[in-house]
């Protein structure tokens, strides 16, 4: 039985892994597993343990600040599901999958509310007893843009949510609405990033005539496409299927990739550093 | 028992599978496959039969002009190994794959000759009874490149070579060059295009933080990488490895994609349209 | 745009395809893709015709019958959905996913009511306005599976399918049932056939220490897990996985692998002969 | 700079961690990497450290024991290049990709000899400048074999290896044979074990009708086949491939397979344990 989950990162020195577990230790925890890893490039020290007692979350986090170096990230977590909200267009692969897994406890996560552009998939989303909001956009100009961000980050003001999934939401959102919810937003993108950044990429896949084609989970960050990877996969495509076939052929591919990617995130195993991940799966 | 591979292609219309197979019938050939594709996109026809009996080459693809619309393409090929020469540079995972693969007869395919423009693999191909031909580049300017490949071009005319394969040949070879060879040039890229063009792809992937890393065998026409990709396979990585693993943990990935992308196009099963390629396995 | 399936085997003989090709032709239709294939060991043909144009039905078979081999089996199949019928038992994964399919015409077929021998998956199940029969089992002694089966029966005569689907359906039935729906009955089993039969799979590969599992979807004969093999996927796991998280992860394998075996079936893909699938895809 | 491998397995408790990284810190060595898991169904304990200094063995072994539970396998190795003598019979592929490994130091292993039972395989080894002996058997009667597994017993006395490696050696050997090298004997096995256990599994495959076909490499134990796995992989098959092709396109997959498994045996990534293996990787 595992209570909480701790990840701490931190420039690596001498001892730290004596040090974390002593702190542990000595509050009369009982660690199930730890993962450590440090990034020889950068020298930077990256751990999570999960453990299982009773304890004062802020007196271990004062222990801990006490060994580490100043400039540690300490994230101590009561084992929980994670609260969610997510942002659809009318593409529905993503959105049922992540439904389904809601309703039969499939992830650690609870969605609280459905957002849509359109409202294509509002009779599917209240199938499962959850809210589904519509706010169309106005359009593509720079004014419609912000008023439409405008009205979604106001609407996500009543939920106290942990991540916001886009599960495939077609509009691509601004610097200015994604920095407010940086390391927090998780978005599908239907291809193997890099490859075929931006619009319709499997037209860009068959055009290209590549044999495999895949799905890329990121955290969203100002530049499009170009956040911290979480998860990938891929499958082969042949030239039988034209850009329309590989787009349907791919869609389970993304549905698995956006639901993997959301399982080592809610369960607390990633960290984010520069623009890469390290996850401990 | 196969003695003969067909490989047709031209504007598609009704009843081309029929005359086909009218032609060799009455030729009293046996057909043991046929695969047939027709590229809606394009209105384009495919086909390929591989067949048994006696038959006169000659009497056979006149049959077929006679049935076939104008621009038809006819390929007729005897079933037989393929000669080969290779160009190398100094990593070895694919040359040796090569190697052994010759000696063993593990592919259809007859290794002529080995040139490399560094000395490094000299034992290896020696050892397995191949002529090594040492041409060094003298830099990387304009004149150095023209005077290198003229170098090259001399020697491969001494071969009656049916297909040229880069097994890791690290110099970027000029559209002079690679225009004498098109359609029998084949390439190994060690990343999964068109991710990671050009130099230090391994580097690239561990910037952008991959999960999974690849490698694409295509054939070389004047777009450095950009030719009509033949196979591609990838692996997963993870955090744990830097630029240097995965470069270690891919050549697995590029001597096994290279060996099979070699395959079909020995065994005469790849058309090339456009920069895609079709391929009936 | 293709309007007819025609799927032929018999016996090999020489010009079947020529001759199978010019009923087609002479009946002034269009052929869009032929696949052909002759299993050399039984000196068996195999042939699947997509074509399109106006024909009668009736006038091909005939016109087929006078060209091909006595014993020729040829089905032609006007493109279509398939309907079906599902039988479940208490696990969600692989009905929420082919419900979701049928409501978003990601599959082509029709759901056309589902059975369980619990209760638990009605609420799901009518949401997406299917009809749910619950026909629970009153034991598993021989008697009590006969009773059973006859009820299934009994209710299966109301419905005009194409398809009897075992999604997670956990009673074993017996040959007296199957037979009746030979061909027609599709199961998927949460191991990597043949590893793995019967009872209890992810417990037993946890205990073997495999790295890999995966999934299997077959058709259903007299035998337990033994019929003609659809489709297979697999995923990696390690150590730190017990029984019941192999289950999870492999959940997501299961519904993947059972689509796409569906899909091929639905789309008039498949032969079965004897107990191997020849599969055009 | 990775300079020690320590790995302890034990029975679970509190504070294992923390107390055997302070026997590390306390004798100023730097931890670069820490792998820990508790089996949680048997409450036992595995840990793997890589760390880099100077050191004493002996002093680091004595102060682990007086801090482990008495039963604890304690096994401290200086990072270094492995042993191996190869066991072989006719077919080339695992052992030509081990050699070619051997000689460009892509795996970090030293072969010492090659035994094969036929003499097929001496001028590739030969060629490699490694020893090959040739140990022909005399039959399959129980003398026969007790007299052949002699002759490799007294020949493998010559030297000082760490791992024996069946690479396609295609004799059964007895349990009297492998009863002396336990845990020091790897076999590479030509499916997806527990898949077609014994000869010719590849026509078992095929006959089956399996859609994919694999690999294991597993520590030798006395029951043939049924050894610790220590790592697997696949690749798709179809219809057009008979049993022969199917064992043509496996050997890619088996010297890979092999090779794999040998890198994390040779990089002290392994424990086995009951009949699984625990791998960091």
């Amino acid at each position: 039985m595992i209570d909480y989950i701790l990840r701490i990162d931190c420039p690596d020195e001498k001892g730290l892994v004596h040090k974390i577990t002593g702190v542990l230790f000595f509050n009369n925890l009982n660690v199930e597993r730890t993962d450590e890893f440090v990034d020889s490039e950068n020298q930077h020290f990256f751990m999570r343990v999960a453990f299982s007692g009773n304890c004062d979350p802020e007196k271990i986090e004062d222990g801990l600040r006490g060994i580490l170096p100043n400039k540690a990230n300490i994230n101590l977590s009561k084992k929980q599901v994670k609260d969610v909200v997510i942002l659809v267009t009318k593409e529905h692969h993503c959105l049922s999958d992540l439904l389904v897994r809601n309703e039969f406890k499939d992830l650690p996560f609870n969605i609280l509310a459905v957002i849509g552009n359109h409202e294509t998939l509002r009779s599917l989303t209240e199938r499962f007893g959850i809210p589904f909001h519509y706010l169309p956009a106005k359009g593509t100009d720079q004014a419609a843009r912000m008023a439409h961000e405008a009205q979604i980050h106001a609407l996500l003001q009543q939920y106290a949510f942990d991540y916001l999934v886009l599960a495939k939401f077609m509009r691509v959102l601004t610097p200015d609405f994604t920095k407010q919810y940086t390391g927090k937003t998780i978005n599908i993108h239907h291809s193997f990033l890099p490859a075929f950044v931006g619009a319709n990429p499997y037209r860009q896949a068959y055009e290209r005539g590549v044999k495999i084609i895949g799905a890329t989970a990121h955290f969203v960050t100002d530049d499009l496409d170009e956040g911290p990877i979480i998860y990938q996969d891929v499958i082969r495509v042949n030239h039988t299927k034209n850009a329309v076939e590989m787009a349907a052929a791919g869609r389970d591919v993304e549905k698995i990739v956006l639901a993997k990617a959301l399982k080592v995130v809610f369960e607390d195993r990633v960290f984010i550093t520069g623009n890469r991940t390290i996850i401990f799966e």
